[in-house]
């Protein structure tokens, strides 16, 4: 087979040549393990054992020692690195200096172990960086790949040939995972500890294997990721031509963040790899069960070209509990065909049921199975088929497997999971499938939602590409310049009319506002807006101005407007007696519309987190919101509403004319360009939110903007 | 071992006699099988085979043939039926005269088959009742019990002897379920096929597992409950001395019931189920993976005695996929005291770490393993152990094993999970775990779960006993006469006096009401309430008066009621040209509380559901509601409540007074006595609800009610 060459990291997962550092004959050692893998993996490369000791050593499992990296006449394309922390810094620059491309340093002692391994770490990364080395790890297993093949590192053994990549921030899980595959019979295309992530990373990793012509689909077990937005766009594009999938671990330890904005108090440990794996077209799978079920049928089947399938069976309880699970997976049952019936029944016995799930009952032979199976690959109604096998009296196990295996060959074209519910009896016809490559498990529901992943990456593959960002008319000089004047002040909290007046300077409409600074003021400027208005406590000391009745509505008058500045005024003294400004915002009273909340909060690794959803005071309870990602393609923006169950009442319901969603669209575009423009905005509550009737517009009745 | 009888179907689980009717020499027949697996099963009773050839045949597997039980001298306790069902009803009688006392049905062709097999399968239950004669089946795979032992199926085996005994609705997922335990090593106490259950059903066999020493834990497939009522009752007081488990299929099949209530449009193809699961104290398991985790957990370990559990790991990775799993699971992590972690640090690398999750690094020897196990199951802050291992170098796979068993021998009064992460290094010690009853997965999250199951369980032994239905002050006379008023008119629908007066004669506060039959009439009776009042159109054939603009609010004067009257009935004669009763309600209009629903649907398996939750615009949106079963006690009423988001809101936030939450409760059970004492009530609203100020009550604004 004709080996392509990776597009990036070629020379590090299939080198031409190899030098592991620190090689030993002891076989207690990792520089043992590393070098008898590479012997015994098949490398076809050049391989170099590098041990101060040459000269006693001479060789070891057949690979002559060095006693330097200089003493190589050749080029070296990977070294793999077993010596003790302390001298890999000097070891870098002879690397460098030799022009070594890729270090795989298993040793550990770095950043793990605390501060002082943290600082060797980065010089280990400044010394390399100079000579254009790039490494793995460090505090790896090691690095390894079946389609080159090789095996730099100290695991037990190598991993089966297959065709799925699996890159683990944790080198114990890999090690685990391959023992356990082996015995599974999961075979992988490459095979690769992340460890520290000191340098290369999961998106550097991601990206190669997208060219990786013997990598179908790339697993991840991460903890973290280095490089969000890269990881986006890298996955954005990889994810139309392979599936990702990722098991993300940490949900339990992120902790929640300090927030002090209403969005922010929504934001959950995890919300932001939800909206980031969304985004970049990255399934998510739940535990590590569900991860490894998903690799069998990634990289034994064909992705499917839609969502509808059969259910095969021969008992009636498991294509319940298929057809229970298929919802949930997100897969639809076909419909048979009148023509498609009546051809079961012309083979079927007539207590057969011909509807979907179709149980040809427990006297199904495999002649039986392999026509129900051939018909529904043929169908044009069917996508994919889940064939579900008991064994009974009569039931033909190896021969329904290998009457499978034949039509599977035969029609390669269309997702085939088997669940053979057994173990002993059905023992051999399982194993006769998954040597086949043919995914079977032994539940029912394992086997639909491997399916559904299958048609969950059909979506995702066929997703439009949605890259355009909206360029809103807007004026960010103005923003700025709040901005700076608010940094000037060494204040980090906007006041009313000045979160106001960046609003509107991006397009957002928010009723006339003026900030009064007496009771005088105020009166004159509640008769100039025009009654009712709405008075509101302002001062960058005071964040939520409701609790401390700092919001009041429908002031009629003059007079009233004058004893409310009065009151509101002394009631905030009260609360925050140290408070050097303090004023009121008089607004414009709108008339009521359908509450809703927006806002952004920043993320650390991603950027900034835009939200739409229930206003009011169920917005805690219910917590109906939905978030995205600055910057928002429009269709991001109109998915995000959709996403919220307010949404259907939105769109007009029981006779109730539809809201204006296109003008609550447009301002989710608004304050996503303003997120994305002014990085330094930390949080965003535009709430009150009202939306009105459908050509009515929106109205952004209180914005409050919080800066880093 | 000696073997206690079971409280009831002891001389079916554990006969002493048994005969096979339709034995038979041909090995391919179902007559074959049966008696084949009676012989090697090792049962020590009085075995007989009949068939009306017994001349012909002799002797079959060395039993002596019969040609009919009529020719058996000795009692029989148990006949195995094989032959024909048409054949079957004669031998009924046979078999009633002979006094037999059971009869497992193991052939087909009955209700499952159509009308005229369920006559047939109607008319064998209803011979063997004059007798006395109890029937599993039709339609079943056999019964077998490892304790007994016996096995009167048409299995290809006999389950390996284990402590858990599991209930199947489906024959063919119990042959696969057989298969596949033991391959897996999962043994079982009684293994019962229930097939179309015309006599004998799950709620017979769960009440007699519950006496049966060899049984710890009861595990069930069904597709259906048969009696719901006493499997609750039977349920509620078996789950205080032992787990049971059921998977519930057939949620996507049963289709939404036609509903004309708000209340019954949130009854979701589920709820009952859930609810009734919840009373009974069953625990649900969510797929067939599940469950036999959950049945290897708790055949093997005793219950915890809290949910506050120790992981202990040789690798961070799965360390934290299992802290993931644990909230979701209902576990707490437990915090370990400073003397525990000075204990652990006296052996364990300083690189370790010491809190919980415990990572005795990859250097963990079997001895470590041992300590930490033991000083965590010596804690008096742990109730549970989750201990994770990954092969790594220096792992010592075989040891670790040997350890665990050890001490689990010294502490068996905790338990212990494994998860070891490995297939064929591992596979060794993986078997040595199963051999000797430890659970072991090969994955974190299901060993999570599985140990979640135990703490579930805890808690449902320790509920309080909750029986108590409080007695409230009612006038079920005057409810009797307006139902048989109601009904005597050929109506389903009451009128809203009608359903306000019912209301009130259960202790319900409803606004003061009056029916106007003219608009003179209700002018008067406008004032006569007072001012402000609201009028509503009513009419036996109108059930959603707000679609039709049936409700008005705010109605201030004689003249605004009297135009009103006009307005209101004459859009009804629009929309409802053909009715013949119209008329407006006046009420009282009450002052805004927070809006709640409160609802009843009788549910055919189970009596009546009271609902109860978010009331007003987004009751369908976000579907806030709880259900409890009548009658309630004033826990699940108080329960319900709470459940639900809106509680607590309820309770009060952000300086607002907490409600009066004991009013809404003390109406919940008024409606669960009234479904409860008049079970004709197919539907019930109450909606709007509103609830004041603690100590300022309630308000039933609207009632509406169907009989059936």
């Amino acid at each position: 087979m004709k080996i392509l060459p990776l597009a990036k990291l070629d020379k590090l997962l299939h080198p031409e040549s190899v030098a592991i550092i620190g090689a030993s004959p002891d076989k207690k050692k990792v520089g043992y393990a590393a070098l008898r893998n590479m012997v015994l993996s098949g490398f076809k490369g050049r391989l170099y054992a590098i041990n101060p000791k040459a000269d006693q050593y001479g060789e070891i499992e057949g690979v002559k020692v060095y006693a330097s990296i200089n003493d190589i006449e050749d080029e070296v394309d990977l070294a793999v690195i077993c010596i003790p922390a302390r001298f890999i810094p000097s070891l870098m620059d002879d690397l460098g200096k030799k022009g070594v491309k890729y270090a795989a340093v298993i040793t550990a002692g770095f950043k793990e172990t605390g501060s002082e391994g943290a600082e060797l770490e980065k010089e280990i990364v400044e010394i390399a960086r100079k000579y254009g080395l790039r490494i793995v790890g460090p505090n790896i297993l090691g690095v390894m790949d079946t389609s080159a093949p090789m095996n730099a590192s100290f695991a037990e053994r190598s991993p089966i040939k297959g065709d799925v990549a699996f890159l683990s921030q944790s080198g114990a899980l890999l090690t685990g995972i391959l023992d356990w595959s082996c015995a599974e019979g999961i075979g992988y295309s490459s095979f690769v500890s992340l460890g520290n992530k000191a340098d290369l990373d999961e998106t550097d990793f991601i990206e190669a294997l997208a060219d990786d012509e013997h990598t179908l689909a790339i697993l991840a077990y991460l903890e973290s990721i280095s490089r969000g937005l890269d990881f986006i766009k890298v996955c954005k594009s990889v994810t139309r031509k392979k599936p990702v999938i990722i098991i993300k671990s940490g949900r339990s330890i992120a902790g929640a963040r300090a927030a002090s904005s209403h969005t922010g108090s929504m934001v959950g440990v995890d919300t932001t790899y939800d909206v980031a794996f969304e985004k970049a077209g990255v399934i998510r799978a739940d535990d590590a069960q569900e991860l490894f079920d998903m690799a069998f049928a990634f990289s034994f089947m064909p992705i499917p070209e839609g969502n509808k399938i059969v259910i095969i069976t021969n008992a009636g309880g498991p294509g319940i509990l298929a057809t229970d699970a298929a919802e949930k997976s997100g897969l639809e049952l076909a419909t048979l065909s009148t023509e498609f019936k009546d051809k079961l029944k012309s083979f079927l016995p007539p207590a057969a049921n011909f509807n979907n799930p179709i149980d040809a009952l427990g006297t199904a032979q495999a002649e039986d199975y392999g026509k129900v199976l051939e018909l529904s690959l043929l169908s044009d109604d069917v996508d994919g088929v889940i064939l579900i096998l008991t064994p009974q009296a009569m039931t033909e196990g190896q021969e329904t497997a290998d009457k499978i295996i034949e039509i599977r060959n035969k029609y390669p074209h269309k997702p085939i999971i088997t669940v053979f519910i057994g173990g002993e009896i059905l023992g051999p016809s399982i194993h006769q499938l998954k040597k086949n490559k043919i995914p079977c498990f032994p539940h029912p529901e394992r086997g639909v939602r491997a399916m559904g992943a299958l048609a969950e990456y059909d979506k995702i593959r066929k997703r439009p590409i949605d890259d355009k960002i909206p360029n809103l008319d807007r004026d960010k000089e103005q923003v700025r310049s709040i901005f700076d004047k608010v940094k000037s002040e060494g204040r980090k909290n906007l006041l009313g009319t000045e979160a106001i007046n960046v609003a509107k300077a991006y397009g957002i409409y928010v009723p006339n506002t003026k900030l009064a600074r007496s009771k005088e003021e105020a009166a004159s400027l509640a008769e100039e807006i025009g009654f009712p208005v709405v008075m509101k406590i302002t001062s960058p000391d005071i964040i939520h101005k409701t609790d401390i009745g700092g919001v009041r509505l429908n002031i009629k008058s003059k007079e009233e407007a004058t004893k409310t500045y009065e009151e509101i005024t002394a009631k905030a003294k009260e609360h925050y007696p140290e408070t050097k400004l303090l004023a009121v915002d008089v607004q414009k009273m709108e008339k009521i519309g359908k509450e809703l909340i927006v806002g952004s909060m920043k993320d650390p690794q991603f950027g900034s987190l835009v939200m739409v959803g229930l206003g009011g005071v169920y917005t805690n309870f219910f917590k109906d919101v939905a978030f995205g990602l600055a910057p928002l393609t429009k269709l991001e923006s109109e998915k995000m509403l959709q996403r919220t169950k307010i949404y259907t009442l939105l769109k007009g319901v029981r006779g109730e004319p539809p809201s204006d969603i296109a003008a609550v669209n447009k301002t989710l575009l608004r304050v996503s360009l303003l997120v994305n423009d002014f990085p330094e905005i930390k949080e965003l509550d535009i709430n009150p939110f009202f939306v009105y009737e459908e050509g009515k517009g929106v109205s952004a009745l209180d914005v409050k903007i919080t800066l880093e």
